[in-house]
């Protein structure tokens, strides 16, 4: 299916942004910076998905306020979440990301902690930046206000995500809390700060937040099935890569809760493994089918989409918008990279 | 030789603002934050020096600021500070620090990067407190946006840092050009920042701001010297535990830009192993002894300690406040922790 259009309206204004904020010394720091940004010879920065960047200028635009002034705002968002994937891809051991070997892959581990934190710099220098164009410096603190409010949690899902690959008996509101703060929070500032930046009340702020979370867990839930299940090809990850790394995503989650008889021993035994192998990640990929853990995981992610709806309806943001909204929301719960 | 007073003078004002900004949850997350900053059972952080803060709130005092209003602000850059000293112990394999066995060896590496991250997230949570404690929005935007550009610098020192272990060719200028990033920024952003909280102009508080570098390039001259010569009942580290870790801090630039003959050839045979062992840090001790590599560096950071003074005089700052200013400096210049 095709990405909604106003995923790719933004694009060229955020990848200028992208680039103007990242210094162009020759420092080795800065290099693994563009390197993680898909930096092309052509100077420019080719982002990924650049979602959440999209979704703070539609909201601020939608909400009939200036998407220039939006724009650093947005922009530090996506400088923050790809520090998110930088450390991830570490704390994971990830070695490839859309097709390319992961940036501790290629530098090193602790030099890419140091790109990592790069990042988060550079997003608050960016955001410092917002006021300079022009917009009202009490918009600027609560979007700021949001944003690091929004990392705050995530670095807690982050560091909670960690915690369960330890664990066996994570439950689905343990999970459903971890990802609300690791994803959803982030989407829910990229739609706060979007109407923050248009000049909405704190209450109208609220309503689009909540309306980011759902959106988030339902891109999150995603997200996990494609962890499992996704192709090779299309998300540049082995299938049942999520499955080696004991993540305690969805399915596994479903799977830990519900499991009983044989099929609870085949999964005791395969993550009481120090390492989880080809013949084990089938063993459990086979159980998840036999219980229906997918078809579980894509019902949830489902009730998600529906939550998102029912808070944007809830809020002032116009049908045609709201239309736009739904178009991505489908797109997320269908994608397969 | 005793800590100048006025180290000592916000010390309580500090832990406890400190206490405010940690989360008091459960979560493993904010235990390894409370270890960091030297937590006890009766619920306040006892910190380490404190120099940074009391720098920055001494500076605002005596440029008649109101300290309370920049309370929030000096503890903000400790927050910050705990963040870089948790990665630094990380990065370089520091299994103790204050006697006390290092975050990431009591919990882990990738638990302890996270816990870095919550200070840092922490730290600007605590810096949008300060505008609620009445001082004027743009005093706060402007002292975040000095300790933002100082953390850009921070972590481009510490890359710069990291880099430099690989190389044996390190120049005296590219080494302060190093340190300057890693430890004077936020030396002269808490030196800075107190003078912006006390409604001193752009260019008073750069001429603090250039004062602050200076003391922090003795600080960190003082500490390559301590890394190296350090009692370790003082330091809490083993002698000669930068040379085991290829540091390049100042005595080994010295050598690596001044030795030759014999010498020369023995510090290119220790650097060479892959493991510096026991044997090799006597041999490299002995060959700093010859060349007066300890004499050299305690004269450098006089050096510096001579041009902060020198910048400080440019300053508003008042007489006696400069007095105590240079019994800080005597200080750092000749602690042995």
């Amino acid at each position: 299916m095709d990405t909604p259009d106003f995923l790719n309206r933004y694009r060229r204004e955020v990848e200028a942004e992208v680039a103007r904020a990242i210094p162009a010394d020759g420092s080795s720091l800065y290099e693994m910076v563009r390197y993680q940004l898909g930096w092309t010879d052509a100077g420019m920065p080719t982002l990924g998905k650049c979602l959440r960047p999209a979704l703070c200028l539609f909201a601020c635009e939608t909400l009939g306020g200036p998407a220039p002034q939006a724009l650093p705002v947005a922009v530090g968002i996506e400088l923050l979440h790809n520090f998110s994937l930088i450390h991830d891809d570490i704390e994971d051991g990830d070695e490839l990301r859309h097709h390319r070997p992961t940036v501790w892959k290629v530098y090193g581990r602790e030099p890419a902690i140091m790109a990592g934190m790069a990042l988060w710099t550079l997003a608050y220098q960016t955001l410092e930046a917002a006021a300079e164009r022009g917009a009202p410096p009490e918009r600027v603190r609560e979007a700021r206000r949001a944003i690091t409010d929004a990392c705050n949690e995530m670095i807690e899902g982050q560091h909670m995500d960690l915690t369960f690959e330890q664990r066996g008996d994570v439950s689905l509101a343990e999970y459903t809390a971890m990802i609300s703060r690791k994803t959803g929070a982030l989407f829910a500032a990229s739609l706060a700060t979007g109407a923050i930046m248009a000049g909405a009340g704190a209450e109208e702020a609220a309503k689009l937040a909540g309306f980011g979370r759902e959106l988030g867990l339902a891109f999150q839930i995603r997200d996990d099935i494609l962890g499992i299940w996704g192709e090779g090809t299309a998300t540049g990850k082995p299938v049942g890569a999520d499955i080696a790394k004991r993540k305690k995503s969805l399915p596994v989650v479903h799977a830990f809760q519900q499991v009983v008889g044989p099929d609870r021993e085949v999964l005791r035994n395969a993550y009481s493994k120090p390492d989880i192998g080809e013949s084990d990640i089938d063993d459990v990929l086979d159980v998840l089918q036999r219980w229906n853990a997918r078809y579980f995981a894509q019902g949830l992610a489902e009730d998600h989409r529906a939550r998102a709806m029912a808070a944007l309806a809830q809020t002032t943001i116009p049908r045609p918008a709201r239309f736009k909204f739904d178009e991505l929301t489908a797109f997320i719960l269908e994608r397969e990279y």
